[in-house]
């Protein structure tokens, strides 16, 4: 992107939730803030100094999978930041005196849910749509993080903190030839192979749990199996969704929200994980409106196996292809976005065959997809007030 | 930006909460959301299937001064969307047997506010913090908004929507003729003066207000002068803002937040409106915390006053430059940007203009400011489960 005076790097380290030590839930949420205060010989004054006389914008976060640690910032100081940044993986001082700050962060950071009931439902429902180490929160849970020593954090750092499955994608106004010089000067001498992670499992019976929280809405969320990457049904799975929750007139915006003004906001959207994809859905809604939400809801997802229109897939194509060219013109989409793709599918997909596999996709296929793939074997987690009746998922 | 392929646009129409029709708190919210619901000669599937046909992501919503209609699309595209757009202003359909749904969902706005507190400690600061029309919620008042009638929006759209004081500003791959003949020839005709929006009053006595509710955390919300656009003021404001709450090692975070773990998030934003300028300051935290959380958020606030080191003011520069540099690059950053500056200033500024004014204010300049201009006349507001105490504002 030789014309952008800005650059956006994402660092991938395959350090998420799903491989925090057993009885350690929250270890990589809290490694992912002690690894920042301090490294090399930057202590935790001077690291941030540093990374501000850059201007850094800063992102990231932990996942399931692995955690991200990325920024944008003018494309010239892109080496100066790398710097940094490789000190910050491989070198964290990761201070003693500093661990009860970082882990009463991450305490709070739960609690916090309790007034986020929106993040909780999902929060809850990851939990138990994924059996296992994979349902773990991202976030922690509070026993656990109080249970972490300064000697847990040195240990985690050492054994998931390795070159192994590391991926680093850039974005902007650099050259390729120039940062991958810069990148095997700072991380050549980095080594080492983490745990390997479990196979990703979906629950795959139909289930309906509430949560009860004495909450102003309830919030409703839905959970079911889609497809991963590299998967020959991916890009019509991807169509189908954007026929569900793409523009302003998809079927859940239209028959949720619009026609009957059930909830403020409705959606569906993809989650991709490695070899397993999944959709999450959304509704948020007065106690007294949640049964008929929930049945629209759910009614709207089944449909789609009676077909879709010609108008209807062209109009979910137009907008998947129109926002592939916005993100292509974003630094920090099409960093994040190619490290995600080289994670899940061993290298990054271009704009082109994205558009060509999107392109592809004929309406024949599409129905034929719908009608052997629809939406079934749902998970429903609720939060509020009151359960509802659901007949049958 | 004639190297992108995407366009974005931002059209503001002075028509906010704070010229709401008196007792119809709320109206500009429902017309915001009526007038898409059938525009020219398309009902309201046609238009929605219409602004689909062009992959248009859909943005904008109501402020306290006007309302804004952006989108991003294909560059190519553009003009059909603005002709589109062209109906949804100048002759929506405002369907009466729609109103109902619209009503319900604005309602289910306000009720969610039950359930996310840090954005309801804003709208009841907002309201202390603005005495008359502008402390006025952008989401209405639910009974005002039940007394809405079909011939109150339609009264409302002809008093409001006019071509006086409207703005569309573009950026992206497009030229400006060629954008500009077909403006004149959708939007030529259309005419009308709305109401004048009474002069922004800001609160100028220290003030503290808790408002009781039972959540996990303690909301803190801090609210005070501070310079409009366009005041020699300004460019020393902002930058002394960022020496609090920019980069990583800004004092509110690392007071705050790293060094004492009180927060998981903190910080303070400037609010620009017409001829005004504020800071909003928040932090969240466990409610056995709120007290030392709210004295060191004050104190830090203050303690500015006492004067900026050279390197605090290099990194507050550099941190703004950078992000000066990356928001030009972005399509919907750089439109939203222009029409508010000509909201506010009657002209947009250039980037190589902010550029020189931050590249201009020297160490003494700023230090002057400071000691001159801190922070004071406080309004706090804190929800949660109890109050905290305030020495002095």
């Amino acid at each position: 992107m030789p014309h952008l005076r800005s650059a956006s790097w994402t660092l991938l380290i395959p350090a998420g939730s799903a491989t925090d030590p057993s009885g350690r839930s929250g270890a990589a949420q809290v490694l992912n803030g002690m690894i920042y205060r301090g490294a090399g010989d930057r202590d935790a004054r001077a690291l941030s100094d540093a990374v501000d006389d850059l201007g850094v914008q800063r992102g990231g976060g932990v996942d399931r999978e692995y955690m991200t640690l990325s920024g944008a910032l003018l494309a010239d100081d892109l080496p100066a930041a790398l710097a940094l940044y490789a000190d910050i993986v491989q070198r964290p001082q990761l201070p003693v005196d500093e661990l009860d700050a970082e882990r009463a962060l991450a305490v709070q950071a739960v609690q916090s849910l309790q007034d986020r009931p929106a993040q909780r439902l999902f929060q809850e429902l990851n939990r138990i749509y994924f059996p296992g180490n994979f349902g773990r929160p991202t976030l922690g849970e509070i026993d656990e993080l109080g249970a972490l020593t300064p000697g847990d954090l040195q240990a985690d750092h050492q054994a998931r903190f390795c070159s192994d499955g590391a991926i680093l994608a850039v974005a902007g106004g650099v050259e390729f030839e120039a940062v991958k010089a810069t990148v095997e000067q700072l991380f050549g001498n980095w080594a080492g192979k983490g745990p390997s992670t479990p196979a990703v499992k979906l629950r795959d019976e139909p289930l309906y749990h509430h949560l009860p929280q004495d909450t102003a809405q309830t919030q409703i969320g839905v959970a079911y199996a889609g497809f991963p990457l590299g998967d020959p049904e991916y890009y019509m799975a991807r169509l189908a969704l954007n026929v569900l929750s793409g523009g302003m007139g998809a079927r859940l915006f239209t028959e949720v929200r619009e026609k009957r003004g059930l909830v403020y906001s409705v959606g569906a959207s993809p989650r991709v994980l490695k070899g397993v994809g999944m959709v999450l859905g959304y509704a948020g809604t007065q106690p007294e409106r949640a049964q008929e939400t929930v049945d629209v809801l759910l009614g709207e997802l089944r449909r789609i196996k009676a077909g879709v229109s010609a108008d209807e897939l062209e109009r979910a194509r137009t907008g998947l292809l129109a926002a592939l060219v916005m993100a292509g013109e974003a630094t920090g989409s099409r960093a994040g976005s190619m490290a995600a793709d080289i994670f899940l599918l061993g290298r990054p997909r271009t704009l082109d065959e994205i558009r060509d596999a999107v392109e592809g996709v004929t309406l024949a296929a599409l129905n034929e997809h719908v009608s052997t793939h629809a939406p079934t074997n749902f998970t429903v987690l609720t939060l509020g007030p009151a359960p509802v009746e659901i007949h049958s998922i």
